[in-house]
């Protein structure tokens, strides 16, 4: 069975926690449990790691990401400082794609820019937990063969 | 039977037939039909415009927007010059999501910027017409009343 | 008896419909009426178009504009986007007044900046409907042979 | 009777001696004339200072501005330069409309920025003394009980 | 008979009216009617169109861009706001020149950006309407199998 | 007999050796030649010049521009960094049309601003050695008198 | 006994009256009576002046600056326009520290910048009245004599 | 008894053995000490961390903010690098004064900016050790409930 | 005898007292004497005001300006920041030399730039009290008829 | 024997198995084997450590630093974005060399800016592992005593 | 004898033929053999080179710099892009003073930037060949021995 | 025997003589004949040129660039202003290494910037003429054919 990764950075652990009208009520967990179901049903395994350490991110993707059948990454607000993560997932060439929960558009400005977008297959914003599902179903239903050049 | 509004800008009458290697293989005849076909079956109306004149969609959202339950709107090259599309949304306090087949974020610099993604729900770029498969099912699984605030 | 223009962009025709808070509750017809029997009481005939399509004020401004005494224009959101229009005023070498009902200096970064102000005689924000009725007795105050080089 | 204060800045007493085909002929004590009997046959009194100092500005404005029924400033150069004055009326909570007898949009480009004009109810340029006239008019037909939020 | 596409944008119908000063006194009929002599003298039909409306041009360039041997285009304003044109010449993968009658860089700073110059074969700004006739000469000399890569 | 000056800069004389993707077959010589002969049948003389060094071509330019009927320029490389020879031309009250044979627009950013671009009649870039053709054909077909003011 | 100078801007003689949410209820008299006693329990005379000129805090600075122990200044909106207040500052070689009493950082725009914090010991803003007695404690804590170089 | 936390950022724990000129010669273990039994003397507990790893200051905040007094940082590079630790303050919904022992306006441009002090209480720059103690004192003063909205 | 006019700004009272490296031993009073001298020896008046108020200055330039045969500015900082002195001497349409007593090139970024210089006739810095005596020269030297246009 | 420090950063472990085009077939073992036998022919200690924690990797520089004979530093993706390692090579006052093997000139623009290199001895980007070896070999012959001030 | 280096940059041996209007009437020549003498009579030698290649400035300043005891710059167009030549003058540690004939202020906004002005004794712009003159007096008043540090 | 090439721009025949703190004691022949012995022990000519024209290091670069094996330069202030020497180097297809003695990224802002460093093979900054050492090893060590492409 093929795996599809699930990066969550710093502060994502604290999802159904805190500000819930930006992020909703839904916990880091549940939302993890409802995807690791998903890929199952679709033969695959979702390998997921949440850290608000950059470094631990990186090795993750370092670790699991060379035969791993896509990534989704939410890089909370390392999505806008970090070169690192970027750059450990142009090496193992992770096809991959973006979600954030909130829509960053409506946000502050620091926070429409992304380290990861330009190099993404996609990005789902603003959609909730249901972005992860999309994202999802996206990687699933596009297998890297057919993947666009 | 509610209504959600399907609003495609300039040069989208031509998916399927330019560029086949951003946009895909699929025409705008055959997404729209899918996704007339997923709101009927979810109990919902679609009513689409595809125009390359601004000032026909800024009409159409005014003659449809007022008791719309939702808008998906790609509006092409005009995502990145039409201030008044915006307004007309804004006017018609239309819920929408912004959907890209592309990655806009992969692409020249000066599509990075839109006028309407601050005003979104939620925003999908690089999906292809899954993008707007994804944000019917969002808007459908999340009616206004329960909308964000 | 002489003729002046009154041209309103796109979303201008839901005025009384839309944002109250920001545009007030008279209807552009209303306004237009009273317009109309100002500029009769003192001997002008007020001509007026009001499209979301640039390119129909672009037309409107090529045909009328050659021997009127005057324009007052509101362009809506294309204030901020089309040259086209500044073109077509300064083709026809027209003198007119800019006007906006909200104080655009007030809102958004991006409504600060016009297309058209530097070629007006003058440019009155923020007073509502006044605007339009404040630029009218200006124009005929101060017909063209008296006007400022 | 309520008072509506008028505030003149730096060089405006020089008006009707000084560059006639920006400023034109009326002078400044004519102009306030005309503004006074405006203003009474209204039922208002008018306040008037002309001053080339901020610091003597700021006085005024803290000192009558308390109980004022609103304020019409035109602040000649230090409408580029000073925050003092802003401050000034925002303590004083004054409604107020911004006043320009040149157009400065026509002007040079440090022109083009006023401390002022987001904070105004409206703003009135290019329109030379009529600008004042406007500006008195629309404060007493829209007393502040009524007034925009 | 193959056929060369020349498209205006707006106010370009007014030519030999306005400003003789900046764009000459030929007549956009007069400068057609030359333009569709030369092509005939070398084998090729001249199809042309003039819009102040962007959606048109859009509409045009579908409809006969697809077996067109090239394009001259002097898209007037939209030059500086269109991308949609950009987008339309680019789905029909359109050889173009682009050509201005004036000298776009010894104007106003914002007439020095075009939308459509990096995709262009080659520009010619400042020459009136030898311009256009330059630009179809060439056209006709380099036929696309020998277009640079 | 009237001369017309033909003046190109750095790494111009490599033409036909080098980058022939961008540049073109063509030698300068070849060039040169042709153009005298395009000259020559029209009753002018063509003077030319070709330098990598800056000082050379505004020695030229003094020596030669006095009583010349116009200056055909592809400064190269120094169309982007040199003043002074904008200096020279201006002093020498030169008409000149600016050519550059690729499409200066599609390359490096740097190379779209040119020294010399605001002062000229006209500009062609991108058409290769036709660019000077046309060039010199508007010179010779526009004499001085009838020069756009 | 050595002086301590204190230096209020322009508006600050409103403490207490103005916006009490952003800048609190204690007035300017209440505050200095309290520095005051402060300044003379450590053996130190405190001399202030507030004004709403720039020309007389200057002046102030000038006369009473050169044999003064420390310079606690809020030199309010001229904080962000004042060049020459800076320049007497240096000129007199005065040690301060420079207070807010809201947090200017979390304010407009303009508000983050001042002339003065690259040359003051310290700044401290957003703490009300409290920052006037810490800068007042630091400076008489912290005699010249062992300044930081 | 309620908590106040202390956070220290990357290079903090080398105080008092480097740079002396800029951050002065007190250790941080005993700056901690001495705001240790300043917190107890009035009722409180200081809880402290220094780590040279953002991941470490982001976990130490989500561990002990939730039912915290107030938060005390110094981020020290991280300051103008890590939104994250922005983040999880925000998150906690921390009061917090933010403190610098060198006067960061002093020194490089790219030290002026912070990503913490837009949403801090307060913030103490230039006054070494001194600042923390003041933090700390106005803390105390000013407990949750009476603070600033 | 004509008159003209020396005008200097904040601080420039305490040349000879402060930073002597940069400005010099001279005073100001010592200064003006001597031009004093060089004026009454070349039959014209001067007369001379210095002030740390902007609106002194102005009421100074307005009062003496318009019959005067020149100026010579030093305004200090105000040089930076001060539109109502430049607008002051455009009113009184007096030819005028600005200097600056230092290289205000070689001091910090905001000292590039004045309000003043595109303005003046010419402008002389860094050369000390020389400046001033170059700049009555000059003056003298060059009486407003012969004055370059 | 002294000791010299060679610092890695992220993803610098991958070094022969990502992106050879870009970083080359070395791996980092290989790489630090010949380093260490270098420094050992020279007298000296090689001291390495790579992380993808920048916290790691300023406790190294810390524990490290304080009596090392020099530092060689690729700080990876860090380098655009830590300035804690910065000030961590600052507190311990080391001399260092940064290296890049790939020209981060030649790359994506925000690899251009380098927090370290105002700061460095050298930089040497572009070679490959080379640069490490002549970073040593510099390091080397250039002890301490004689380094450029 | 001394010597002190005159030094006339591209375009300047056209002084008293090219645009008047701008730069007068006399010549080069007449304008050196003024210098020359004013040299003379105070005991010093002046020697000149005007030249429109950067290189061959470049060789003069080496050359002659060495020992003298000052130089004059009219750097003309190479005032705006030459470091070559400030490297010369600082290689040669010369003290200068940088004159332009007309107010670059005055003119275009490319014309405002000097790469010499800020490692000059001082600057004199717009006072025409008289600047000269006033700069060599400068340098004789004020020989290096004294120089401002 | 193949050839490579080493260029030095202006004021690098200063060397040893000029700035010994920046630029070290060697002077240019020293380290010349220096590089022309390590060239000759590994099998090449080493021909070089030093020259304050830029015209004259272009015209070297095209004379001798065909077949060259590689070309060192330090192009001293040149690398910034120059695009000639980067076309001509380009035209040529040169391999290069640039080189500069001093660290220009501890240096003015200006010199961060090299017209060349994104089109070397790479860059050596501040190692002093070990950088034309290294860069000469690594040519030699990297001859053509196995290049990075």
């Amino acid at each position: 069975m093929r795996t599809i990764l699930l990066v969550n950075g710093p502060n994502l652990n604290l999802l159904g926690e805190r500000e819930l009208g930006i992020y909703g009520r839904a916990t880091l967990p549940e939302i993890v449990t409802g995807l690791r179901a998903q890929a199952l049903d679709n033969g695959y395994t979702l390998l997921d790691r949440q850290s608000n350490h950059e470094g631990v991110l990186v090795d993750f993707i370092q670790e699991h990401g060379a035969g791993a059948a896509g990534l989704i990454i939410n890089a909370g607000a390392l999505t806008h400082t970090s070169i690192a993560i970027r750059d450990a997932i142009l090496a193992r060439r992770l096809r991959f794609v973006e979600v954030h929960l909130s829509n960053i558009h409506a946000r502050e400005e620091f926070r429409h820019h992304s380290w990861l977008s330009d190099k993404a297959e996609g990005v789902i914003v603003g959609l909730g937990p249901d972005g992860y599902r999309y994202a999802l179903d996206w990687l699933i239903q596009h297998p890297a063969e057919e993947a666009k050049q």
